[in-house]
């Protein structure tokens, strides 16, 4: 038989990675005949857009340079599939095109939006009666996918962060005048990024002082108590804030939404720099890391990349021994020293669901990290990755100009 | 004799690298006892607060490690001394300060407004009939000083905008729609660190597509052309423009000024995305690479580092042999092999004066680099530096809590 790969949602240093275990498992497994890539996730089935991944892929280092470059080689996209009882017709496409290549298993690596397509596309195909496998292969620098302890890309992402940060930190504290220096995290419900931003403490910073997740309740007056007290106590104050902190004046806003429901919120950085600035009238600024924090391979962590690989694998292995519809999922065995196993769970589970920062681990005046975090976050970010380097800059890998 | 060695202006990525060379040097020297610090920049001197760095930097590991944290380790400060016949205390001050501590040599790390305190106290202590040398040794990512090939500290900037920018490229080229992406870098009224994107063309990027200065005039609707020229020719469309390009209508805005003049600017990226939504319509973002640019080590240049100490340990030497108000200066012998070496100028030609982008290396339609200027930017962003880590996190070097 033959299978397929697509990779879907938004990028990170690890998806690239996850797709070379999927397809090194396969062309170890004489089950397989052709890897062929979906182009622009799902809508690559749904148009019949596929590449022979072995024609591209053709030398370990074209793998290892995949490897190691961000993003999605394959392109992506956010499609979300109809309910089947509403529209059959895309699912009809998506079935022939699987049919007429033969494929036996599609892998989709993505985060929640993408576990909906794997738990729909499964349910679809088993009402079929075909045999065809599908796996989602879980990705989000978010962290926020349920049933899994981690999501790969979300260790390069909380490792570019904490180096940045730490930098940030190195810049802010020169000069000798009082300074408020803001950073916004992604993370439009969940905290896991920004509440990261702890492991510095494992290096003796005592930075970021004042650590704000979506999962907390936020209003002006505390933020500004907050920032007094702390100022008092540090000459150049950090504050670590996830873009997804609202404020209730925010609240009445119109909202863009995206065809996932999705809120598209931007700016609660500078919004805090403006209170601060009014407020207390000190020197304030704010940093947006941006979308720096997806791609940051250069500084990506290898023990993210090398589960991203093996994940993937593992997805490859699953589909052989004839699972289907289900993520494919790390649970920690333990901390120190780090282990993981790999298990599969139902894909219905994670579909369209987020797993948010866990209250325990949030301190009581909600503006501060416990320490028992830093045990869970630490192993994410262990390792460095030997970057190709060419003229003095990162290769990266490329199969569509 | 003792010396005393400062830091001052904006962070980089080898100014405490300089540090390194000056005490590195000065240690090797016999002429010289005490290597004193002065906290905050000349504002240390001036207050009389001073740190022994014999007692701080007491083995080879903290000399390393110093080399490669960003930053200024003793501070920096941002103050400008009077002309001499306005107010000469504070020049008094200084000189005491200097004498009391019998400080023979004084080295200031620092860019343009830090060559104006060197040209002036010089002058000063000339006046007096002291002998005690000053010695400016350069630095800034701007790459803006007069009188030197380019400044340490300006590599490392490069290095990191070029990993990132091609980040970035991979992270806007997912989706199947039209994009438009502006990156905003740092340059307020010279576009080296802007210009230098375009050595992401040695490996076989297109983009940035296109790339403004705020060397060359900039309207509204030459840039709205260029951008609809170039979407028909690329997806994902990347523009690099530099914090300095101001459109006509902002011109009437009020300026913050700060106490050398300088505007405080912000917000170009921002400004032309609205311009993008307004008449194109078409997806688009702004990223601004912020203060990230100044201080990312983890990906720092190897060049830059190396160089940045040898133009201190130079600085020493220079005042050994009895030069003061000079700046230390590169001078490019050829581009491939790379041969510099290093002189000394008159601190009083670059004082205050800046260095812009040349004219010879921006194309006629003023939105792009020429491939000349790779040669220049090339070489200074080559080799990487082995970061200590601990925990997965770069480790810095901190002598001040």
């Amino acid at each position: 038989m033959n299978i397929a790969v697509a990779q879907s949602g938004g990028p990170t240093c690890a998806i690239n990675a996850s797709l070379v275990g999927v397809f090194s498992e396969a062309i170890k497994s004489p089950e397989i005949d052709a890897v062929f890539g979906s182009i622009n996730g799902i809508e690559g089935i749904i148009k019949d857009d596929l590449v022979n991944l072995r024609q591209i892929i053709k030398t370990n280092e074209d793998m290892e340079l995949l490897r190691q470059t961000p993003s999605t080689v394959l392109g992506s996209c956010r499609y979300k599939l109809p309910e089947i009882d509403e529209d059959s017709s895309v699912y009809e496409r998506i079935l022939n095109c699987l049919e007429k290549h033969r494929i036996g298993a599609f892998f989709y690596i993505g985060g929640n939006d993408s576990m909906d397509t794997v738990a729909k596309l499964s349910d679809f195909i088993e009402q079929k009666g075909s045999d065809i496998k599908v796996i989602g292969v879980p990705k989000t620098i978010d962290n926020d996918l349920p049933e899994t302890d981690h999501t790969p890309g979300f260790g390069s992402a909380a490792k570019y962060v904490a180096a940045t940060v730490q930098e940030i930190i190195r810049d802010s504290s020169v000069y000798s005048i009082e300074s408020v220096t803001i950073i916004e995290i992604m993370g439009r419900h969940a905290g896991w990024l920004t509440a990261s931003t702890c492991v510095l403490r494992a290096n003796d910073e005592i930075a970021p002082h004042l650590i704000y997740l979506p999962e907390s309740p936020f209003t002006e007056e505390k933020f500004l108590e907050d920032v007094r007290e702390m100022m008092a106590k540090h000459k150049a104050l950090i504050i670590a804030v996830s873009e997804g902190v609202r404020l209730k004046r925010d609240m009445d806003k119109p909202r863009v939404i995206d065809n996932f429901g999705h809120e598209y919120l931007s700016g609660i950085g500078k919004t805090l720099e403006q209170i601060i600035k009014e407020s207390i009238g000190c020197k304030v600024r704010s940093v947006e890391l941006n979308v720096m924090q997806r791609c940051s391979s250069h500084i990506c962590s290898k023990t993210d990349i090398d589960e991203a690989v093996s994940i993937g694998a593992a997805g490859v292995r699953a589909a052989l021994s004839g699972e289907t519809g289900k993520m494919m999922s790390f649970r920690r065995i333990s901390h120190v020293p780090y282990v993981i196993d790999i298990v599969s769970v139902d894909a219905h589970l994670t579909a369209n669901k987020e797993k948010f920062f866990p209250s325990k681990w949030i301190n009581s005046a909600q503006n501060d990290i416990s320490p028992d975090a830093i045990k869970y976050f630490l192993p994410l970010i262990q390792g460095e990755v030997k970057i190709a380097m060419k003229n003095g800059m990162p290769v990266h890998y490329k199969i569509r100009s």
